[in-house]
């Protein structure tokens, strides 16, 4: 009921525009105040560029700071130019250490020092270890603004805590209970505060199960743990399980959307993120690499053909074949890319499920091959004319199926083997690797010539 | 720290079994008793078939309740079959309404009944209403277990409240607030009610800016919603905004991978749930059609060679390339595809965003076509030493990339526009169709026979 819809965004934009003019400031932060940060990023984005300035300037700098979480970083730093560095500091003062310090990431090595040495000591300190972690792994996106009690707090004590620190748990739903050397060990919900006695001790009623993760774990391998647990949050643990900070909830919902959007950027190979807002120049760099290697596999296949040059001359109608069965080997290999793809990221398999899995899209295969094979025997037979042509055509595509199914099955199974991520083996890879495949099975006749 | 490898679950198995043989049933219980779900499923799946039926016979009802949720619904009825229906009743009664309700969709009409008319009428009632939605709706996954309390309740009166119906709020982070007339007004976390004064009035520290969906909402709206804000849950409510129920945070997780790994499949063409465990024939069944399509829209590509076919005996090296070039084409569009497919899942885009997407698409294709045609028309020369062909072939290239692009660009967002999912134009759909592009441009030199 209160979501943004397009109609609302341009209602809202028109009534800002009228207030700019107006220069009625305080009333547009009042409006803005509160209001979620995708919401503020879209109607910040609607604002025609010879009013964006006047807004800016006049914008509170909590509004901003909750706005730009959703901006990209380059638009963030642009922005941060904008509004000068006494603003900047106070709007980046303002954001919460994940948000923060993937941003400052991208911060110039000297503009980087100066803020982190113009902030509080601890904090700065905590901020350069979190970049010290690679941006894809939990220790470059856990947050510093978690509340931890001792096992012997009494649950009145924890209460208290709670209160004094309430600024600091603003996103987590949690309390991590630490034993008397700093180690983690479980966690108290506030729902369990609420419902326990004042004078329990927090020991009796924690959960102890609580799994952690170390800081350089990869967000792939966290993606996968939440496809499995349903965890509202992670806490990040040194080898000593001590607490080093807690990946919240809105990071956790983020990276699964990011990691299954990168899984079918690459399925179609496009490795690097390309968002409607990327520039042709950039997009066709990021797409190139991967169609300049496609291209030269696909020079394989011109090989093969070529090969079979006189082949083909005396059967010129086997060419009308050739995009056919080697688009359908493309599909057949891309149908269990998918399934491979998907079920991989879902569980953890053993040397039993896959040759189960292997064996199963064996039959697929045969099944699929006898099928289509089938048909285009029928067809070539009586469009051409020709059993012999039927004959060639439909054994080449029942081959090629099997064969192209098969690939689309065992190498993303083998890139998991080898720990490379199986969504590498992109549809096109499949596509272009299969059509050599299909080439080289539409060629049989060579044998007989 | 406390996950299952697969090494743990090896272990796990041989100690079960183990206590098996030696009739240790309660030893197995407390082992069990609150690990994961997902790792009770695996554990239960890794014993071997001997010794399972002896397991589920001793096994407590709330272990095998916790274990099932992780089921798919043939596990869940075969095993429910195999407990006998006084043990079943039990392990249901202890079921979530949102697992519980999707169960019972795939219980026979009969069984249905009997089993709503023994249970708490409210209960059933709320059951009933739940499978009355289809499937696909925020109404069939929405949980009854959620808090309410009053806009005029002070914050010690919610507490108490909270204590007393501390059951059914196991899986929320929220209490929801009704106003005088039972509509939704609001929510205060347990978090809230920690940190505020007990004599506090809830009116004065809920969140008023909530956001409800309609029973009838579709999974794919809530996913993109959840991929514009952060929730930890969504209410559903009617149109009079009366609160019929909440979607919980693991409900909302498990949709957003459910949903993505759709896209994956659909993008895939591989468009109903193919996992792990489907049976050869179903897999072959649900990949069938969509080949089959497939072969049909290929076979176009067939009839343009054979109109061709007199240029091709001229020039067979022609052949050479053309799976080169159709291959290419549909890796472009599979680029393109992706990148608007996952567009389209985060964000609402009007005309200018169209616009200015089919603008940039032109101009990458442009640069990709020029890059790609290039080469191709070098290697061609070179290898071939036809200057002619060279020419041929690398317009052709430059001219298919670009229709190949705007092909998959274009399509998804037609779909789009006319409410059809746009992962529905999957990879080989959109290679198949610029297969008969690029095969329509690879021949213009018949423009000059």
């Amino acid at each position: 009921m209160e979501v943004l819809t397009l109609k609302n965004i341009e209602k809202d934009t028109l009534l800002i525009v009228e207030m700019l003019k107006e220069e009625k400031y305080q009333e547009i932060n009042d409006m803005l105040t509160g209001k979620r940060p995708y919401d503020l990023a879209s109607l910040f984005q609607s604002i025609p560029d010879k009013h964006r300035a006047a807004m800016l300037e006049h914008l509170d700098e909590a509004v901003i700071a909750s706005m730009i979480t959703r901006f990209n970083h380059m638009n963030q730093l642009e922005l941060l130019g904008k509004v000068g560095p006494v603003r900047a500091n106070k709007i980046l003062s303002l954001l919460d250490t994940d948000v923060l310090s993937s941003l400052l990431r991208h911060f110039p090595k000297t503009d980087l020092d100066r803020f982190l040495s113009e902030m509080n000591e601890e904090k700065a300190r905590y901020l350069q270890e979190m970049i010290s972690y690679p941006p894809n792994t939990a220790g470059s996106m856990m947050t510093d603004r978690y509340l931890s009690v001792h096992l012997h707090d009494t649950v009145a004590e924890a209460v208290e805590k709670a209160k004094v620190h309430a600024v600091y748990s603003e996103t987590l739903f949690l309390i991590y209970v630490l034993d008397e050397t700093g180690k983690l060990a479980g966690t108290v919900s506030y729902r369990d505060l609420v419902i326990a006695e004042g004078n329990e001790i927090i020991e009796n009623i924690m959960f102890r199960q609580v799994l952690s993760v170390s800081p350089n774990t990869k967000k792939t391998e966290i993606h996968r743990l939440l496809q499995k647990y349903d965890f509202s949050a992670i806490p990040v643990a040194d080898a000593e399980n001590r607490l080093l900070g807690v990946i919240a909830f809105d990071d956790m919902m983020q990276l699964v959307i990011q990691e299954t959007n990168e899984d079918i950027g690459k399925l179609a190979a496009v490795d690097k993120e390309i968002d409607f807002d990327t520039k042709p120049a950039i997009a066709a760099k990021r797409r190139l690499p991967w169609l300049i290697i496609l291209l030269f596999i696909g020079l394989v296949s011109g090989n093969i053909i070529s090969a079979f040059e006189e082949t083909l001359e005396q059967a010129v109608a086997l060419a009308f074949f050739m995009p056919l069965i080697a688009g359908m080997t493309g599909n057949t290999g891309t149908q269990s890319l998918a399934v491979v793809v998907r079920g991989l990221s879902e569980q953890d398999i053993d040397g039993k499920t896959i040759i189960k899995l292997i064996l199963r899209e064996c039959k697929v295969s045969l099944l699929i091959g006898l099928v289509c094979g089938g048909m285009i025997f029928l067809i070539a037979f009586i469009w051409q004319g020709n059993m012999y042509l039927g004959i060639v055509v439909g054994s080449s595509l029942f081959l090629t199926l099997i064969l192209g199914t098969l690939a689309g099955t065992i190498v993303p199974l083998i890139l998991d083997k080898f720990n490379f991520d199986p969504a590498v083996a992109s549809g096109p890879l499949i596509t272009t690797v299969n059509d050599i495949f299909s080439l080289s099975c539409t060629f049989p006749s060579r044998l007989s010539s």
